[in-house]
């Protein structure tokens, strides 16, 4: 079952250096998720062979125009597709009114529901779930109301350990076995942990995308031990003045976070269009945090089981 | 004096084959003119080196979202780059409202006044002058309220013949001789057509972006003798009823308005993302018309005086 994320766009304010703005998908077991939809998510979808109408449900961390100006796009394309599956999109106040605005001005009627959830932006909330993934949000603060997204693989059941499983036993002795409990069969109890193998840690992904350094403050408790943490890296070092100024991070704080929270690997992303060469900011966190990476476009960073 | 067309995007409705949805800038002495702005468009821009703050008007067509969904970051990015100067944006109602609530939502504040003015899709009126160009409004027939755009030049000054003029002519003689006038000059009479060479002819571009097939209609008196007519091309003859259904043009038809108008140039636009390969289309309309071209993302299409 596959956990990968890929990064669509990673740039900051202006698309610059070939560089989009921010949006990623992430996909569990073949299932889409879309965080943030920057402009032009829909040419970067294509151009790395994310078939748009697989995308389940969409999650938007706030409203300044790189993390979203380009879902409208994305939708109307999705409708032109031929999409009947209701879409589920997770985001702050006011975006409902604005696309719903805009549907009104261009007489379009999309072809498959869209059903709206007003994320929380004051604390950490439980949003969605399917059967594969929970996600619960992650306040953030910056400039606006703002939010990231915590996924956490839902609880795997155990695997039989098929040698010793009595030929004979019911669907529902299995059933229970895998749930974790222990069951009667032909007058004998089985007891579980003598007939399953623990499952495989729920994997985890945690995306904070605008936000201003937190350290020592309950963002720590929420991401604590993710496999895998997006944190905003707007500026470097230098800039830290400016970082606090404009509620951004630094290179070098997204790292302190990452080692301050313990979790397993970092991705830098959202940087400014000042920096034309990423490497200096990548070794500014590797530095603090060495399991770091950079949010490259087209990018899959992969979590094994 | 240039007066030049640069084509930024011309594909339809979705983003294909590499292929941007319709923006394009016109070029009057150093001046630019936006028309359309499909979304990517100030990724466009960069990548052709036109400076988004040299823009100093917008004109958007209609509210179909691949007319107008690059704007809001276009915006963005001209106050994020230090913009001061006023922008004007001539647009269809809706337009002003959606920018607003877009603002509201992200807490912006632009760095230079936007002043909207509301187009008139029912007929060809004035819309827009300044030093360089006069601009009318084109009525169309689609789905939705849309007009197109005719852009002319300014009349000219006529040239003087240098060699004719009195040495000891004053600026006022000068000018009246400029302007087409006789002067009187030590109480002789300067003949006008004596003294001055006839300006150069009133350039004029005529932008026709989603438009059922409107022959014997008011628009080709409107658009007649222009040198430059950009007319859609959604599809091809063989779609020709999918084209009346959508309220779109084929080939043929954009070729056909072309002769009937009497234009120099047609350049077709405005692509279905049914066809990868567009030089069938070409060929189709250049057989009505010769001095047909496509529209080919960063191609421009300059007029001389």
């Amino acid at each position: 079952m596959n956990f990968e994320l890929t990064i669509l766009g990673a740039n900051a304010a202006i698309p610059a250096h070939g560089r989009f703005p921010t949006s990623q998908v992430l996909c569990v077991n073949h299932r889409y998720y879309l965080i943030d939809a920057g402009e032009g998510v829909q040419i970067q979808l294509v151009k790395y062979k994310i078939k748009i109408n697989k995308i389940h449900a969409i999650f938007i961390s706030h409203l300044h125009g790189d993390h979203y100006l380009g879902l409208m796009g994305l939708l109307n394309t999705m409708s032109l597709r031929g999409r009947t599956e209701p879409i589920y999109l997770h985001a702050p106040k006011g975006l409902q009114e604005i696309i719903i605005l805009q549907l009104k001005y261009s007489y379009t009627v999309l072809n498959y529901p869209l059903h709206f959830i007003e994320t929380n932006q004051e604390e950490s909330v439980f949003l969605f779930e399917d059967e594969k993934v929970t996600v619960h949000t992650i306040p953030l603060t910056h400039r606006i109301p703002c939010c990231g997204f915590l996924f956490r693989e839902k609880a795997k059941d155990k695997n039989l350990i098929k040698e010793k499983i009595p030929v004979d036993l019911s669907v529902a002795g299995r059933i229970a076995l895998k749930k974790g409990e222990d069951f009667e069969h032909n007058n004998q109890i089985l007891k579980n942990e003598d007939y399953t193998h623990v499952p495989n840690k729920r994997r985890s992904y945690a995306f904070c995308s605008d936000t201003i350094y937190l350290p020592s403050s309950p963002l720590i408790k929420i991401i604590q031990n993710v496999d895998l943490l997006y944190h905003e890296a707007t500026f470097m070092h230098t800039d830290e003045k400016r970082a606090a100024q404009t509620f951004h991070s630094t290179a070098q704080q997204a790292a302190l976070i990452a080692k301050e929270a313990n979790v397993k690997q970092l991705i830098l992303g959202h940087f400014s269009t000042r920096y034309y060469d990423l490497v200096p900011a990548l070794e500014e966190a590797q530095e603090v945090f060495p399991n770091s990476l950079l949010a490259i476009e087209g990018e899959a960073f992969p979590i094994n089981e």
